[in-house]
């Protein structure tokens, strides 16, 4: 056995979001790394956020939120929205602020891609609740859309790494999906072995 | 205003994990790209799988699964996984499979890290399933540790960007989470502008 067990708490990269809420009438934005699509069609995308943080009490009273894709420049006012609560500081005016739809889902005018979401499910666990919720609006600088479609090296996301406690870029053009593995789609049904043969 | 609408299908960019799950007494591996924490402690992982998808009935089943990450040098096998289902093709000797702790969440020796997942919750939306898994057993190659952490750029992982279907690797180090913005945090309880001043 070449693998060895290591300790539970392993993550997984994860793309870095700002979730932007309202709580008590003032505009919020969290850094979140617990973040994926949940939903295809309708489409919906799911946020996993610690019970305690004032973010929660935005996606309550207003059963709405917003994602927000800070590009790599933002790093530094990104990370420092994962720094201070909201409950202590007032992080309204931090950002530029937009809405769309939802009133009560400010989006960051600096993150070139912004989505506003309704809340369709809580589902609470013991330290983080995973909230769902349906896009109703999406929102793109004309610079990052290319053919009609996001291009994500000029979006410049980030990725998150734990327990290293690292930020990545995106890296580079590894392959197409849904077509990377055609060659081995057809030696099938011939059962592949480890040795690709 | 500089932003305009976009569909609101937008997808954040996505770690790729290989999901392994026994059907049918079968071991079976599907390429996921909806996958993140979902609880700090226990720690707990999501997929949001396709209602459809071969997986689910294995999942749902043995109420247990596997979170494998691919390293990008195993692209075409991972693609592989996706493009067909294992309803028809029988997936199982694609990789070189080991079990951990719960015997029917295979796990694949080719991934530098590999988690043993039970199934703690399942969400049904209206075209997925979200399925919450605690981590009861992690593992991992000795040469991607280092200092008792994983070393991410040794993992090597992929990631996914929709609609354009392209696999990206980790890029490069941009900075350290909870501290990036410690300069800021100084600057506080002083309300920021957006100019940072």
């Amino acid at each position: 056995m070449d693998k060895k067990p290591i300790g539970v708490n392993f993550f997984i990269p994860m793309p870095v979001v700002l979730v932007g809420t309202q709580v008590n009438g003032k505009d919020n934005f969290m850094t979140v790394g617990w973040c994926a699509r949940a939903n295809a069609n309708p489409p919906m995308i799911l946020c996993g956020i610690g019970n305690h943080h004032h973010t929660v009490k935005g996606i309550v009273e207003h059963q709405a939120f917003s994602v927000n894709i800070p590009p790599s420049g933002l790093i530094e006012k990104t990370d420092y929205c994962g720094l201070v609560s909201g409950e202590k500081i007032d992080k309204s005016g931090v950002f530029d602020v937009f809405y769309g739809t939802l009133k009560t889902a400010p989006m960051i005018r600096e993150c070139p891609v912004t989505l506003e979401c309704r809340l369709v499910k809580s589902v609470p666990l013991p330290a983080n609740t995973v909230f769902i919720g349906e896009i109703v609006g999406a929102w793109a600088d004309q610079r990052v859309m290319k053919d009609g479609k996001p291009d994500f090296p000029a979006i410049d996301p980030l990725f998150l790494t734990m327990p290293d406690n690292r930020y990545w870029t995106l890296g580079k053009y590894a392959g197409d999906a849904w077509s990377a593995g055609k060659n081995l789609k057809q030696q099938s049904p011939i059962v592949l072995r480890k040795d690709g043969t």
